[in-house]
């Protein structure tokens, strides 16, 4: 324990207020998929989400009403969520900016919508990790309404997989979102396995 | 474009579909502080959560019924979000391990609660971003309830600023969770600026 004090107390410094801002790190980069009131394919960059519940398996964005993603949404009660890697993050970046009523981004990115096979929305091919998600909840907060999609499924690239079948964070290298910075990083050094390194100060509970 | 479309059909390959579950990346390493009906101050490690709403800044996290926190949390309808650094990764992996119904974790961690200044729950002063959080809404979704706070303040070591005065996350270095790993990774390089480097694509719009 004492190891752990004297980190602790090393990294001691002065706090600052910085106020009612959506300041908290690390936040993802996502892109949602959807189909318009016509059927066409559109896609949109998001990194106000989360994963939200394990059973059923879900997964959250909150988006503005004023989006076209929004509508779509609500329309279809379907949306796919869909990760990019580090180097495709200019395509991200892209799908953030211009809005699908104005444009098809898609097609100015040059990326692929395949119809996603459990819920009605499109799936960009391109990325290497897809979710496809069934509308459950709406959440009218304020500026942005939180949807609540159950995963029905999840596709991913063959190459981003490690030995045993999951996605590699490694491999994938899903860009992080830095919400003061308006900035995107990579994935860095692993830092050990979760519900094992933290298992050494339970020696001190006794 | 050319370049861009070459660089996707490069990585493009055998898609796999991995079934109803919570695969998506990144998560993030958040530390739930709050008080219990006595007022002894816990924190508990929670990945399910993400940033929800800009007006009125918010925050949610997601809990089983089956922790303590979550007792706490509908008590006192506040709770902090705190992120520790990859320094502090095996402080956070151990608040994820033990229930503050057994043990005194945050005495375990040699980790010091202060009371937060504008909600009725501690921060974890040793952590170097915390957010203090009224709750807002309340979700159940299924095996989670997903908790939606507002952000009535944000404080933060001087040390983790940037020039500018906002959280930098290379100095921070937050923890990212990936979950089909169960395990711990750092932040990587920077892979450029939000809403700009997209910009080179609106070219093609014309």
């Amino acid at each position: 324990m004492r190891a752990v004090r004297l980190r602790l107390g090393e990294r001691r410094d002065m706090k600052v207020s910085l106020g009612r801002k959506t300041l908290i790190l690390p936040s993802p980069t996502w892109v949602v998929g959807t189909y318009n009131a016509g059927g066409k394919a559109n896609a949109m960059t998001a990194a106000w989400g989360g994963i939200c519940c394990s059973k059923p398996p879900s997964v959250c964005v909150s988006l503005r009403e004023a989006t076209y993603t929004y509508g779509a949404i609500v329309d279809r009660r379907a949306f796919t969520v869909n990760v990019p890697s580090a180097d495709q993050v200019q395509l991200a970046d892209y799908l953030g900016i211009a809005s699908g009523r104005d444009v098809d981004k898609l097609a100015i990115a040059g990326l692929t919508a395949v119809r996603a096979e459990h819920v009605d929305a499109p799936r960009i091919d391109d990325f290497p990790l897809s979710l496809e998600c069934a509308l459950i909840h709406t959440v009218k907060i304020g500026l942005h309404t939180l949807f609540v999609g159950e995963i029905r499924d999840v596709v991913a690239d063959e190459s981003i997989l490690n030995e045993k079948g999951r996605p590699s964070i490694e491999k994938l290298n899903p860009p992080v979102f830095s919400t003061g910075e308006a900035a995107y990083y990579g994935i860095g050094a692993s830092l050990g396995p979760a519900f094992e390194i933290g298992k050494a100060l339970q020696t001190a509970e006794e």
